[in-house]
């Protein structure tokens, strides 16, 4: 089949990447920037440039939320009829809630979807074709999508070599990735803003690393995405707050067995999150 | 020359397997474990059991910080006159304080030290000789120490594969410890904690492993290395307490351009250190 990726960045660049290395499907690509699709056709990356975004059998809008809804509504008669449309942002129920509707009116398909990938670098020069090994494809196609075009979402995603297709729900979807994806961006931003990181050097080992290294983060997105998903991000960020004053009081009234146990709960649950891991 | 071994944990252990695979010191354990002894001889990471402690030139102690302590003070008059004792404590400052004025009267050389590697599982079996393979070794020698002392701690050091000797002061160690690997160990325990874990599985990547990865910890020996250093880590704890309360009211207020520029100053940071650890 055809496939058209809007947007080569790091996200749209690694799908075309991905297509090219591992299916047999034309691939066509689209970006605002010149050099960047210069950049892609002389590497490979992409058969050619998508002209009217007509020609695919699926389209991967790989853009930060505002602009991936404002491409998909104003380019919604320009899509192929019955064919399948899906975009790669980091939230959905914003992204489903306004794109289905004008698409879905239009005899397209719309499935919201996420590949659970990133690194702390943007752009298309970072873009790989195994970004996506061992990742979860995350979709939350609305109840009127036809299994057929379900199947060729998992289909498409185990043949780029994701570990697995999830299935969720738009509200589900939001409420789970500001736990794992965007309040490690935010801790992560904050714990690198100590006075004490001038003095880092030669005094670290894994655990600064880990958990300072998404505190290089795209703004402009990050922003977007957390904007989109104000509550459930805040919950989460109180939950947080609220228990890390915890073991702050422990220290504080230096009570070492609450602060024991604190700790002995904590990595009770990693252990127990670890094991399922392994089954899985 | 003779190094003894006290303590053949993860820290302990993979000292004695550094120093046969990469050196031609004698080396001697010793743990109140006796299969662990046993498995340590048996597969060679020692060459015998130390017995009375008197034999080494250089004794380095690996126990959780009061046991290391207790050790030290109850063994001072066994270590041999003129010979080197290090512990290897994530504290200092209480090590030695207390350690040091004993052993010098005794005629024997204390440098606190503290080899900035670990994992997220302790014990003799999770040992390796590579642990300490571009980590930091500090060291908090005392004015008295002499030079050759240093020197013989530092060489010690490069040939077991660290990346270098950082000389601090305990209490210098001890601020900025608090804030690299206290803190992470903190936030990250706590991080775990979230209701929303259970649903996790299938929705994370990267950043959610990174932050969470050292919940999965000791409770007892960190408990220990918390009460001790409990000044320093309060105020690591207030500080990002205070940044994560920043991005929550700017989420409140759905204040967008105050929300990117918190990002914005974090990812600078980052950037920053970065670029320092780039020219180191």
């Amino acid at each position: 089949m055809v496939v058209t990726v809007i947007g080569l960045g790091l996200i749209g660049g690694s799908f075309c990447k991905a297509i090219k290395e591992k299916t047999s499907h034309k691939c066509l690509g689209f970006d605002i920037n010149e050099n960047v699709l210069q950049s892609a056709i002389s590497t490979g990356a992409i058969d050619g440039i998508a002209k009217d975004f007509s020609e695919a059998d699926l389209t991967i809008v790989c853009l930060y939320p505002e602009a991936a809804l404002s491409f998909m509504l104003e380019n919604a008669e320009k899509f192929k009829k019955g064919s399948l449309v899906m975009d790669a942002c980091g939230i959905k129920s914003e992204i489903v809630k306004k794109a289905h509707p004008v698409l879905s009116q239009r005899g397209i398909f719309f499935i919201g979807a996420h590949p659970m990938a990133g690194r702390e670098f943007s752009g298309f020069e970072y873009s790989t074709g195994n970004l996506f090994e061992n990742a979860s494809f995350i979709i939350t196609p609305t109840k009127d999508i036809p299994e057929e075009k379900i199947k060729l979402a998992k289909d498409f995603a185990n043949a780029l070599g994701f570990k697995r297709t999830v299935v969720s729900t738009p509200e589900e979807h939001d409420a789970i990735i500001a736990y794992t994806s965007q309040l490690a961006h935010v801790v992560s931003n904050a714990y690198i803003k100590s006075p004490t990181l001038s003095k880092e050097m030669g005094f670290s080992a894994g655990s600064f690393k880990d958990l300072t290294r998404v505190a290089k983060l795209n703004e402009d997105m990050w922003t977007s995405l957390f904007m989109l998903n104000r509550e459930p991000l805040l919950f989460e960020l109180d939950v947080i707050i609220e228990n890390l004053k915890k073991y702050k009081d422990a220290l504080e009234k230096e009570d070492s067995i609450r602060l024991k146990e604190l700790l002995r709960e904590g990595r009770i649950l990693k252990e127990l999150s670890l094991e399922r891991e392994k089954k899985d």
